[in-house]
């Protein structure tokens, strides 16, 4: 199945394109960067560490390579900035090209939710229905045009929340702390070595808090936080039981909601970040105390929260097994 | 005013021993290291960062020391473990020495809640009434024997929770990070530098719990994770206002139990741990979020959470300004 | 080719499991684990990390199972302590094994050297010829016994000095700062998450010199770091060139001594420890100055370093290509 | 003694007002940063960690405050910019002020090294002779006008090398790792946490070789290496000794060199950076292995190599002991 991707110089692009050199059922045509740089380079002078092991070449994106590329590959994944995706996938997807879409553009259903949290419109020619792809609650039937990708605090929240929603009552609250490259690449003050140190940030403002409501169908509490390493978020979630749920119940939901699903674990213990690092895994444990609900839930942030999770989804889309091209341990970054 | 440290070889005894090094009105007789060692040795030995700065023996303690020790010392501080504490504390009370005492021995003031966080029965010589001096909320007379110093989840806990608990409806969460020294000193499998990474642990069972619920007057729901940093903690806290109360009244709760308090910061932004390491602050920024208070305070845990604190409370024992000693920007460990 | 692991458990054993469990011509049979204990235990409750991935049991090894293990294996990687190993691996050739041992044991031709270097004499049974497998500088013929894997430090030393040896006077200056993975997964004070800094150790005394002086084929001055981070080996190499000796020359016999060798990468900038961390590459970059040469050179110490390097002879030892089996990125640990 | 921080806003400054601010001898006036921002803001607003400890105002610069600073300050310390001190430095000894300059523009004597170097001619109203301060083999005199304070990187290698030129031959070799503060404050790719890791750069290359070769007198291979820390630099130091020379010698040549020298720190085993970061200390080892010398030596690059060193100067010109001001242990960054 011939691909491409596009924002492959960034850190979730990177590791899209290491994953998917390494599928065995896609082939990685084109890798495009993410600005529109002068000059084509080896993605091993931005990532020095892929010497000898990856030859793709970052091209810069010209609309006019369109129509070529849509004789080429199949299906484009993009991790771009959002408004950028925005503008790009609606003609990609009028080129015939099936889109799984990395950035927040497409995963809000409610437009006026949508402008309030990122700032822009969505342009008109954008699909009306746009699957959510959150991968162990999605079957994708392959027709699809466009699969907007869930970002990373909800990709985690969500699959530790969903198969107890019907046993909580109240706003549930997701406290979790991000790994820096969850930043991007991009050189900034605040994720500079010697400013980085655990932190709140974005106090029940970020614009995840809207894509983890909508995606368990409830309000929440959303506070991320900035932790000093670079891979991995770690969710701890807090919510109230209704009267008469017993930690069994809560335990029985986990396993029922996953026993097909092997990128989810249950965990017998609170799963720490680097028990994820490097894998497509999502780690769950639920504690039951009184009438209160712990999760403790782990996954890494430009994995299972961004890159192997958008290829889990091409996998689903294609009828492929879950897990295909997703079982190593290790990232690029 | 002489005194001496018990415990000094362990990470917060060694911060007293610097703290009290540099007091400008206490003077370091003896330090006493944590277990019966065979021979004393300079504490540059075991911290070698103390080379030329600090020459004080550690010297194993024997109980004929006692006496000798009475004439010459006023205070002792004890950063021993619990138990060891527990037994040593009424002996240098009925010697007539004044202790404070950082370990969780005597924090508890309900017997049978001590007994199952601690595993041991108090000794039955040991005072009726010892203060917990969580040092803001502590007006010592002077003629106290022992004072107990609170635990370093306690401590950054209750600063942030008491000025607002009259608002608060439910349990509130504490959710907090530490440093890995807040586990202390000896070498562990689980502290070891391989092997730290962020995670929860003793979910809603850490027996710190009972402390910080006896310190703010409600049940409280706790959860300490261990992080990848040395010295810290960072406390996220959340908390469900009573109808009518506003973000104003929060604020005003803060600014009026602070306002001759010196060493704890309000702060317009959610604090980073590195913001207080090395410090004998504690931070503290409060969000109202429609009825969710959310609270973000950060302390160093041997400081604030410890040494500092134990100092601090010294400081008011002996009627001397609150930050007398604890300006500096730094630790030892 | 089924195979067993002896030290399983520990940092190096666990990178050799996941190599071998993932290799598509090696199938693990047993995992032995470094101790005996009393009872086995899957490999995920000492390794969380591999919870849904590896169902391997690591079982305590008896002498008595020898005969059943000679019967169902053909190869077994020994990832034990020296002595250990030295005990172990006559055995296991005795009962018609191959043994790639990754321990010091066998690595020092002269007894005497090895006596003073490891406190210990080999066993009267040890084979004569010893194979020490560099695995770029060694054709195994398919027939060896016992081949000895040789250490982190002196796998990249020499890999870096072997080509221009030939070029150099005097004796070359070995710089090397360690991840502390290098020091096992015991629990010690020196490698506790408070106590790692970086700081020379061992300086000219380090047991890996005499190893290093004996695979280049020359006296080395050899002076080990510990560095504050898990894995990785960078080693800053320095020499003297012999007169008339340019830097084309030194580029040209690095060059043609890797031409045919992918897993060393030459490269056009020093290597940083994140190029090869979780890889089974090493690193070299080369800077002549005058008649000074500096060689900068990075590894993986548990696998270039430990068991990549094992794979890659059992590669070289079964006619495999060298790289099988060893082109992921990423590690367990 | 009035005085003001020129560019107080980067990472030496910052220690630099911190220091003066709580020196019993010194009076920080005023606190210029390190750019001509529009409007003056408290330090604490870049550095949030010194709220409530220093109401320093960060003010921007312009040349017309020059009479009005040349009454109210005696002594300058300027943290700015090579080419911004070069510039400014000459302004302001016009107006009588004394200038401890903390950048390159004046420590290099030889002109033509200096443009080399640093890629800029120095003004001719530069004066003559320009004192540089290696403050341990210096003697100020209390007349200067401009005092010239060492690199970071050359202050450790000198105070390593000096005591010992005598007994070397042939050309030493520095071999260095800093923290990421030594690259300042500002945001860049290199610097940002993903990107960290240990690697050289400017290998035999960097500005600080030629400033070290002047200070000790020799020619010298300098190879510098980024490491995944925030301050201090640990040079390990390899030098040919001549015939005939013992260790003893070596060890009574650094303690007469240092006897009198209470920053300096001779230890009995190899530092580490944690010993001396947030210190004023340099702490240096010595081992002789046969003909070779092996120094390994530390500092806190904003502190010995920086800020402590330009105070320890400025107590040296005023005739106040070496060490006052410089016992504490901690700094801002």
């Amino acid at each position: 199945m011939p691909c491409a991707v596009f924002g492959a110089s960034g850190y979730s692009g990177v590791e899209l394109v290491w994953l998917l050199h390494n599928h065995p059922q896609f082939t990685l045509i084109h890798a495009f960067s993410s600005s529109a740089r002068e000059e084509a380079e080896p993605i091993a002078s931005l990532y020095p560490q892929l010497t000898g092991q990856l030859d793709v070449i970052l091209q810069p994106w010209h609309s006019d390579l369109l129509s070529q590329l849509a004789q080429q590959v199949r299906v484009v994944f993009l991790a771009l900035p959002h408004e950028a995706s925005a503008q790009l996938a609606p003609q990609l997807i009028k080129a015939g090209l099936v889109v799984f879409d990395l950035s927040g553009a497409f995963r809000l259903n409610d437009n006026a939710v949508h402008e309030q949290a990122y700032g822009f419109k969505r342009a008109p020619d954008t699909p009306k229905h746009i699957p959510y792809g959150l991968a162990e609650w999605t079957q994708l039937q392959g027709s699809e045009q466009l699969i907007a990708v869930p970002g990373c605090y909800p990709t985690v929240a969500a699959l530790a929340l969903k198969p107890v929603m019907e046993f909580i009552q109240g706003t549930p609250i997701v406290n979790a702390v991000s790994g820096v490259s969850g930043a991007g690449r991009k050189a900034a003050a605040h994720t500079s070595f010697c400013e980085v140190s655990l932190a709140a940030y974005a106090v029940a403002q970020h614009r995840h808090q809207p894509e983890i409501a909508q995606s368990i169908g409830s309000d929440v509490l959303f506070v991320p936080h900035l932790g000093n390493f670079k891979r991995g978020i770690l969710a701890t979630i807090y919510a109230q039981l209704a009267t008469d749920v017993t930690e069994q119940m809560v335990e029985q939901a986990l396993r029922t909601a996953y026993a097909a699903h092997p990128l989810v674990r249950l965990r017998q213990q609170p799963p720490a970040i680097n028990d994820v690092v490097g894998t497509a895994f999502c780690d769950i444990h639920a504690v039951v105390h009184g009438q209160q609900l712990i999760l403790c839930a782990a996954i890494d942030n430009l994995l299972k929260g961004a890159a192997a999770q958008a290829v889990q989804l091409a996998n689903n889309y294609f009828k492929l097994p879950a897990t295909l091209g997703l079982t190593s341990r290790g990232g690029v970054v």
